[in-house]
């Protein structure tokens, strides 16, 4: 490679434009609560649209809600390099989760520009459309659908608590989506590459700046439904009372029991509980809650995922129950020569990194039945993320930034390695 | 007494106005929503009051949002007979908890007018504020006020799951109620007597009509907050997790395992859970739930209730927890002189009828400090309510109606027995 896009990256308009798009959707405790499809997200994805129309990218939407941003190749007709991760945050969310990866992306298409350079494939930054799952679930839904995962019809249907489709979401945010084409969904990139926060504590506690991902771990998710009966909170005999909040909180703790394990190294979450009809002095008569279940290992998560129908039958009575399987994706490992990639990269900058395994799950897993793909992670302080105290160092992020930068222009600029 | 008012119920008006109000906020599954301070509610208090007009009846409200339909008695000075109940309903609530007491009372005065008696105390009709407190905790806000159980500026500024305060909630329906007059908060009355649904099983298993109350059992209500630490379902280790989901339902099961009582008398709900932020893959910071504790003995009661701070405190960990006390009633019992003008109604009616204490409360309780007080029962299918489908046999609505009707009729005409 005769340029170097690393020294072109510039760390202090990366960390200006977090900034940026942290005040879109700001929290009072310092988070940022910019969910998919809102007109926050479509105000984030205005913002990334000019900043990238400034050096001459164009920005399209596809059906599935995706944004992309392309730099164009001096041969347009290859497949291009993509990169990117996602804009929707959680509810109570970081700074950082999803956003760095679009922006170090956007940053890298900066940097060739600055260095003057035309690649041969051209470059697309990518925003994936809900990977967080909070207001629609499950996450990872615009990816999913580029990937082939999913059906773009089967996923327009899904509604939020309000009944609100993700077709109508959509629909809605045309008109604040400033000048971005529809285009149709791609054809399959030439390769996919997503720098992203740790969103664990290992990179941190061991003084390192890069963590080449081999893989991610597999996940299940659920959604219980515990069906009871309404009844008079001072009348009704506790013996004849079909109460589905101690039910479920039964069918919880057994659950939670059932899947303990000694290592630590399933993740076990019970994050949305929804009692109906919620009233101080009725009885519940329905409780339906989520489960995200996720191990390393396939077959121990095979194993722990059988446990859940039968645990919650077994503690449901005097109410019935019914569990629907929402997701079930096994672990995965990325390409030995894209992370060898990203090593080069990191040994070329006298950057400290180590292999390690990614717990969340990332839109790069559904890029990764489609192309040879790869993640790029970053330290963040403490291993927090998903809370609004979530934090990365500057220097990490751009350190992150320049590694993509060098596996990029690989990637772009010589034809043999890619 | 020369008049038997009793004579001049009409059963069939007094059930098609049930069924009138029923349409107000009317469920797809038969039952009704018509929560406090709503617009349903306020549409109930035109039709109510429009009802009254037909027979010059005077509506007016007070300050805390009650409402009072005034028959003039021939000595206006004397303190009134008051009569009714309240309008408002759960979420999933039925078509007679309520709303048969107020009409039952609009259905005495109506007798009295159709006999041509001009009674020397006036007789008001009343629908007292939010007695459900579903959408703002606890219920029985106008009753507790008028009673002076509570302050006027205490229940204005509580505020519904929105953030809507009593106050504005009062505001905004100013223009909805037609022609209402407000009036300032009432001295107390002569004497009080509430008809009601049983909300238990008792009268209709054992074939009987008519239920007098013997007092109401006691209940303390609390709110629980849970606080632990949001962080990501697929990074956190479990060991390292503040999980107030896992925390709160460990909670749930331990209260309902110390409150357990073999004899089945204590009433114990937790009817209201919320998580924060409620998203699949967050673990949950923050849980807040309410507890609804009743027994007809005022001691054990007491003892219940102290064990629900160090239940919480000894499964909170590795989560804080704090315990607030929302209300906290003894039992009572009505006054024997008014309990025996029910008896010698009922006995000269030949109606079936028998003695048992309110397990559920209601607006009484607050009006039982205040003057004479008394309840009148009628069956309830199934013993079922706070519930779609709970229901009641027209003939014993009219049945009710008619005890009413000759017990008010002795405390207004006959001055020697009130």
């Amino acid at each position: 490679m005769i340029v170097q896009l690393s020294d072109y990256i510039d760390g202090v308009r990366l960390n200006r434009r977090l900034e940026a798009m942290a005040r879109i959707g700001a929290t009072e405790a310092g988070g940022v609560n910019r969910q998919a499809l809102t007109v926050g997200d479509a105000h984030a994805q205005n913002l990334l649209a000019g900043w990238g129309r400034q050096i001459g990218m164009c920005a399209t939407r596809d059906p599935a809600g995706n944004l992309f941003l392309r730099l164009q190749g001096s041969d347009a007709d290859l497949p291009c390099v993509l990169s990117g991760s996602h804009l929707d945050t959680q509810p109570t969310g970081g700074r950082y989760d999803g956003v760095y990866g679009v922006l170090a992306a956007l940053e890298v298409a900066e940097a060739m520009v600055a260095a003057g350079v035309v690649p041969k494939r051209s470059i697309e930054v990518v925003a994936w459309m809900n990977e967080e799952g909070s207001r629609f679930a499950p996450g990872m839904m615009g990816s999913a659908v580029y990937g082939g995962a999913r059906g773009l019809q089967d996923i327009l249907a899904v509604s939020d608590e309000s009944g609100v489709t993700v077709a109508q979401a959509l629909t809605a945010l045309c008109p604040v989506l400033e000048n971005i084409d529809i285009r149709p969904l791609s054809d399959a990139p030439h390769r996919y590459v997503e720098a992203h926060i740790e969103q664990g504590p290992v990179l941190e506690r061991e003084g390192l700046q890069i963590g080449i991902v081999t893989g991610i771990q597999g996940k299940h998710t659920f959604t219980v439904q515990v069906q009871g009966e309404a009844a008079h909170a001072g009348t009704a005999l506790l013996a004849e009372r079909r109460d589905a909040l101690l039910s479920a909180t039964a069918i919880v703790q057994a659950l939670a029991c059932a899947i303990h394990d000694d290592d630590d190294l399933t993740r076990f979450t019970i994050g949305r509980f929804n009692v109906t009809p919620n009233a101080p002095s009725v009885v519940a008569s329905r409780v339906q809650f989520s489960i995200d279940l996720r191990h390393p290992d396939t077959a121990e998560l095979q194993r722990l995922a059988a446990l859940i129908v039968p645990t919650c039958e077994a503690h449901a009575a005097p109410c019935s129950v019914s569990v629907t399987c929402l997701s079930a994706v096994d672990s995965l490992q990325f390409p030995a020569p894209m992370r060898d990639c990203i090593r080069r990269a990191a040994i070329g900058l006298g950057l400290k990194h180590r292999d390690l395994l990614s717990a969340a799950g990332h839109d790069a897993r559904y890029l990764h039945p489609l192309c040879p793909s790869a993640m790029i992670f970053v330290p963040c302080r403490g291993g927090i993320t998903h809370n609004e105290s979530e934090y990365a160092l500057p220097d990490d992020l751009t350190a992150g930034a320049r590694v993509l930068a060098d596996v990029l222009g690989d990637l772009c600029l010589n034809e043999e390695t890619s």
